[in-house]
């Protein structure tokens, strides 16, 4: 007797029962596709997220009516049935129903083992999980003599009551705990850290048992078509005789190969009908599902059943590839396939990965700063790591903090770990944009700068050379080289990349300051580069000298000398970014940070440049003393260093264009864009205008060659923003620069607010943290206000987006939607960008 | 003759002559005015601005035209009559019209030494300003013999011409010279320091000379009524016999008193009917002319002539007393009086001044920062002055630069002189709240710590104990003990600044810290504090000592017990400054600094925090270590602070409250306000607010004592102007710190912009220094923003603003334009703001 409609607080699950996933749960939905394919399911009721949620407030649902779907003394299993199977649930509960009567029964058809078993399983599930007993008690397994016996005893012992003999009692009293459980403090916690609504449902799914146990062959098995990690085509499974569930998959040795091969007896030969069976039905769920799953299945004596299917779990690899394959099989439309891929997802496969598998000994946890895994040894500075380089010993960077004196260290570095920090300092951002995994804040650990060592927090000492591995995506450091898994730039991501391209409104930069960045850009497929900031340029050696002794001239001239010697690195610089950039677009911030930055911070490094330069002592440490900032973020730096020392931005205006008609020489053309950092009034735009042109003109005088460029500017202070119509007038594009407009619109540093931004996000004072997730309300308050008036002002105007945000989907849908005309973004984000903005064009599409 | 009408490039000054200030100059007005007053002027005419362009542009003027009006060979002076009589203009010149002929005529008539005298005088200044000779070989006086011969021939030798004979080229040669000289690059840069518009004109006048030399008793002088520096009514000048022009000001000795008195012959003696003259043409032209003039006089020939008259130039005091007594005796409106006071001028009197008659020996010239004359020993410390003025000697503060562990020793100090910084530095900042005066950026000084002494830059050697004079209206340092005068706060300042009240219509706090600045803020009538900043309260030695175990506290409970020795302190603080304001209110802004302002910076320093704490010196290290920032601006302050860390400001509430209680009980009730400082997002308030009415919740019950109060949040981050409507539902005032919302906004560092502020302001790079003048267009758009969502929020929110700016005329003008229900500023700015607020109202009513 089959019911069709929920009268009774549940529905069976049939062809046409009105069941939907956000009211009966995925599992619930997912089943009722198997009975539509009419594939061996055994019968099954669906309660509704309400039903559960009046049984967990108390309501008692009718639990004859529930029986009476199943016929006489049936055996059953209740799982749980979430709207997003991530959310995860509570537990099966399995062979509901079973009691002494049913016991004797089962004895008589199915053996005494059996019967123990089925019996045992019940009552180990039900005292930890329903009575809550102590699981220590429930520990025996069905080999051990009168184990059935002795936990029926302890329970009776625990509780002075007998174990429940009415299958509507068991019933009852398991759908009530899992509706319970569902509204848990923890559990509510757990499922929202993945994406949960506060008020997600949970439903549950109470089916027949097809019991994987008795005399002919019986036994449990679960069976998927692709692999889980590459996502390639391959048929893996496991059968384990006499089991229920999913034991096949714990059963190690004991299990059965499901194909046949070289390994000894498989299911296709010990059962090749069940085999074939499952094979068909696979096919048939890939088909009529439009997804790879997995299926659980139960065979009893010899008949196969399909407990349960669900995705297969996979990597963010493997899902490219799934969607792509079901994409070029026709069987979801490409704009399917892209939206199948969550964005931010890619970024797993762009760097080599810590394998999850393998064995790991972590000596500390701090914060993942940066994904990708990576291995090396030991440097405590950034001059070790470049001597490790430079030997061919892969380095990783060990530092209480890095500066921007590192640069160079952690260009010559695989990893970086830091003892403090937050996912917006120094070392979290710098490695982000070169791609390097990174875990910062590792504050348990030690620094022993003295001796150079390093101590975790149980004593463990590591030494400089000694080999330690960073896990960037889980933020821990393991001892010894951990296995890793290669990233892979397969067929199936540019396929998926190039199909995001077509459908894409809205453009995709990268930021890019080195050969090494543009190359990575490229092979990213950016459309150019957003932001090239030149200070890094600064800091290689002979070029760090130079910009010392310019630091330090006394005389304009000594100054234009010093610069003369940087003009012809800078250009090689240009010229080499120009051509590998093949002609697309390069935004070229002109030079932005303070002038300090490039002088030494010890008394050691004071003494040398002392040397270098040839003077006292005392010059140098007054001349730093002059240079010291008491906030050197809102300090002499940008266009204030520009205006105020006009000879750097005449010099680095005559490098790019001594580069543009270099590289236009050999390639295809290039019109560079120029951008000046830290605005905060027209004028100052005007005047490195008035100078950049005359630049211009004399390298065309002097050149012969004529060439054209751009002239815009980098909106960080609120001010700027607040007067893009006037700065508008100036500057041909206007790119916000969001990491300092969102530290000037807080009035917060972004060094400095790790100390308590973790408090504050979980206080809830900010709903996220502003250096990761764009403010819209307030940060971006100012971009709107900053887009309209420049176009108002200039209609043609091109506006985008450069900090670290513009890599995050938020940001580009905030973006897109104010009209930006693109995003730029570190070299290793530039694919989540592309396929983010891809989304949201299919979204706004799929919503028209 | 007298022509009426303007035909030829020139009026004659008659009563009914279209003559204005704004078409021929301040001087022509005043002389049409004297003429309308029938009093004795000689013939005059007057040319326009347009006139003396069209000379400068090479037109030539009709000289025999002008001449006619004259008579037959005349003597003429010209004077310059511009706009406004601060703007300057070429000197006069004198005996135009005399040669050869004329020469001969006058020594018969006057003797041939007053002809002599004449003809001598046009020929010098002829020679030096219209021919442009060098004035070395024009030197002599008439008293050498044949001094005449020799500058005629010097004249000609140099110009290889004789010296101009005929009358319209001397007259034309003239009017070019001073017409061009006006033009002149340099005039128009100094006169557009004194506020001149680019395009200011110059009018010229020409009158008939009356001689001032001859047989009878001739001679000049200069008369008026008032003391320039008091104001008060007194009747002052010289006469000089045989003179022209001015000399009687300048011959020391050789001139005559005006009145009889002891001091033998006065002009009273000699002509007591020109002298009766004078008194009743200078009652007249108060009356009329509804100022005090100063009249210049020739007697020629016994018959007194009225040249020329100018307002008497004056001291702020001076001009304050007079403006109040044209008013008082019904010469002019009340509202003329206010209108007649530069509020700016205010300052002036506001503090104690180095006597500019005085004689002064600068040995440092830097920028004056905060007005007002100090003399003191030098103290290098703030230790050093505190120990000074225990010693009951005034202290001079100099250092390097200031911080806020110099805040007791400021105090403690009568002056303040820095090596660096700019008028928006920490020194500049602080000592303008004090009032003291202070000259920073000294930079030209050599500070020796080490032994202890301070070397100019002309190699002079000051020590600890020597004393100096700083003068902080001129930013000069002065050798010793120059002469002061006393501030003067008189009856007519009060008289004035009632009358200022009367007309206001937007409120003037004063920003308080201590009790002496509460005092000073209630002496000048403000009406509340808009700003109490709690922080100086720690600094104070003991306070410093609970604060830093506060710091060090490891657990809760230590912290807590620190903060408890610091309640009754801040109890007695706030009771003592809500006596003092006697029931007007107190804003309160809850603690906004750092935590690292609270310990030291030198090793030395350290190390006796370390004994005092009695923790190893290492713990302390790193605690400063764990506490330093980088951009401690942007970090971890304010209601960050009061969010990580709420016992500080349960801490400040709960003294808040119980001296509310306290004070209310022996005085007017109390309503404090408590505003919470660098608020970025809506949450931060509300949390404070929850835990501040907790706080107010258990004093109430603790004490069976009600009261109310009001919380609001001080303004200081561009995000929380922008988010004023979310901010606004738990807030019920907003105050706009302009000082950081500044910063923020322009992403400029108060303390750090000093370096190339200057060159900006001159470069125009920006128009004004924001620190200085409100940026109305970029910060002044927040406030503009804030306000107004704040009031759609909660329509009667009071608004306000209490940064620096807050004592500036312009910005209280945009503040009250929009709508703003009080400024607060420093309590020394208080009387300025009032006035200017006055002003504002009083321009409002004329213009609608």
């Amino acid at each position: 007797m089959r019911q069709e409609v929920d009268i009774k607080g549940f529905t069976p699950v049939t062809k046409s029962a009105p069941i939907a996933t956000d009211s009966h749960g995925g599992r619930a939905k997912c089943l009722q596709r198997l009975v539509r394919l009419d594939l061996p399911v055994p019968q099954t009721i669906a309660l509704s997220f309400d039903a559960v949620h009046h049984i967990a407030a108390g309501q008692r649902p009718d639990i004859d009516a529930m029986l009476a779907v199943f016929g006489p003394a049936p055996l059953l299993s209740v799982r749980p049935s979430s709207e997003d199977p991530d959310w995860g649930g509570p537990g099966a509960m399995l062979n509901i129903g079973i009691n002494a009567t049913r016991h004797t029964q089962l004895c008589d058809s199915h053996g005494k083992r059996a019967a123990d078993a089925l019996y045992l399983r019940f009552v180990q599930a039900y005292a930890i999980h329903v009575a809550r007993l102590d699981p220590d008690m429930f520990e025996s397994d069905v080999s051990e003599p009168d184990a059935l016996a002795a936990a029926l005893d302890a329970y009776a012992d625990e509780t002075d009551e007998e174990f429940p003999q009415d299958p509507a009692v068991q019933l009852g009293e398991v759908l009530r705990s899992m509706a319970r459980a569902w509204e848990g403090t923890t559990a509510r916690l757990l499922r929202q850290a993945k994406g949960a609504p506060a008020d997600a449902g949970l439903g549950l799914i109470v089916q027949q048992m097809a019991l994987g146990v008795g005399p002919q062959e019986s036994g449990s098995g679960v069976i998927q078509f692709v692999d889980s990690v590459s996502g390639k085509s391959q048929l893996t499974g496991r059968y384990l005789s006499q089991s229920q569930g999913r034991a096949a998959l714990r059963a190690g040795e004991g299990a059965l190969y499901l194909t046949r091969d070289s390994r000894g007896q498989s299911l296709q030969d010990l059962c090749p009908d069940v085999f074939d069976a499952l094979v068909t039905a696979g096919d048939l769920l890939r088909r009529k599902l439009r997804e790879e799953m997995q299926i659980e299945f139960t065979i009893e004596g010899g008949r196969m059943s399909i407990i349960d299917s669900v995705r297969v779990t996979r990597s963010a690899s493997a899902n490219v590839r799934v969607a792509v394959a079901l994409a070029q099989d026709g069987i979801i439309r490409r704009s399917e396939a892209i939206l199948r891929i969550p964005p931010r997802s890619l970024s797993e496969l762009l760097h080599p990965q810590v394998d999850p598998r393998g064995a790991r000994d972590p000596f500390v946890s701090g914060i993942a700063a940066s994904p990708g895994g990576a291995c090396g040894r030991i440097c405590f500075t950034s001059a070790a790591a470049q001597a490790s380089q430079s030997r061919g010993e892969a380095a990783i960077l060990v530092r209480r903090e890095t500066t921007p004196e590192d640069i160079r260290g952690m260009h010559s570095s695989v990893g970086v770990l830091t003892q403090r920090g937050g996912m917006t300092s120094h070392a979290a951002v710098i490695a982000r944009g070169l791609g390097l995994p990174c875990v910062v804040g590792a504050s348990a650990l030690r620094l022993d700068h003295k001796d150079k060592q390093l101590i975790s927090v149980d004593g463990r000492i590591f030494r400089e050379g000694d080999i330690i591995t960073i896990d960037g995506s889980t933020g821990e450091a393991l001892v010894g080289a951990a296995e890793m898994l290669a990233p892979t730039l397969d067929a199936p991501f540019r396929t998926l990349m190039s199909w995001a391209d077509e459908v894409r409104d809205i453009g995709v930069r990268a930021n890019a300051d080195t050969p090494a960045d543009a190359a990575t850009a490229r092979n990213f497929d950016a459309e150019g580069i957003g932001l090239c900031r030149t200070e890094h340029m600064f800091f290689e050696h002979d070029r760090l000298t130079a910009m010392r002794e310019m630091i330090f001239a006394d005389a304009a001239k000594d100054r234009a000398e010093a610069l003369a010697r940087l003009l012809p690195m800078q250009r090689g610089d240009f010229t080499e970014l120009f051509q590998i950039m093949g002609g697309q677009p390069v935004c070229i911030r002109l030079f932005d940070p303070p002038l300090h930055e490039f002088l030494p911070h010890t008394r050691g490094g004071m003494r040398e440049l002392a040397e270098a330069l040839d003077r006292p002592l005392s010059d140098v440490t007054r001349r730093i003393d002059a240079l010291s900032e008491f906030n050197p973020m809102l300090g002499m730096r940008g266009v204030r260093l520009g205006i105020t020392m006009p000879e750097i931005y005449e010099m680095q205006a005559r490098a790019i264009f001594e580069a543009t008609i270099e590289a236009s020489r050999s390639g295809d053309p290039v019109e560079p864009e120029i951008m000046i950092p830290l605005v905060s009034a027209m004028r100052e735009v005007e005047l490195v205008k008035s100078r950049v042109d005359a630049v211009a003109a004399a390298v065309r005088v002097e050149t012969q060659s004529d060439f054209s460029y751009k002239l815009g500017v980098m909106v960080e202070t609120p001010r700027a923003a607040l007067r893009a119509h006037e700065i508008a007038q100036h500057a041909t594009f206007l790119s916000f620069g969001t990491n300092d407009l969102t530290q000037m619109t807080y009035g917060l540093s972004r060094d400095d607010a790790g100390r308590f931004m973790n408090s504050y996000v979980q206080q809830g004072v900010y709903a996220e943290d502003p250096f990761q997730i764009l403010d819209t309300e307030g940060v971006g308050e100012l971009l709107t206000i900053g887009a309209e008036r420049g176009r108002d002002a200039r209609p043609d105007i091109t506006i985008s987006i450069c900090g670290e945000h513009g890599g995050n989907p938020e940001s580009i849908a905030f973006c897109r939607q104010a009209g930006f005309d693109y995003v730029s973004c570190s070299p290793y984000r530039v694919p989540v960008a592309r396929l983010a903005a891809a989304h949201l064009a299919l979204l706004d599409k799929r919503g028209s």
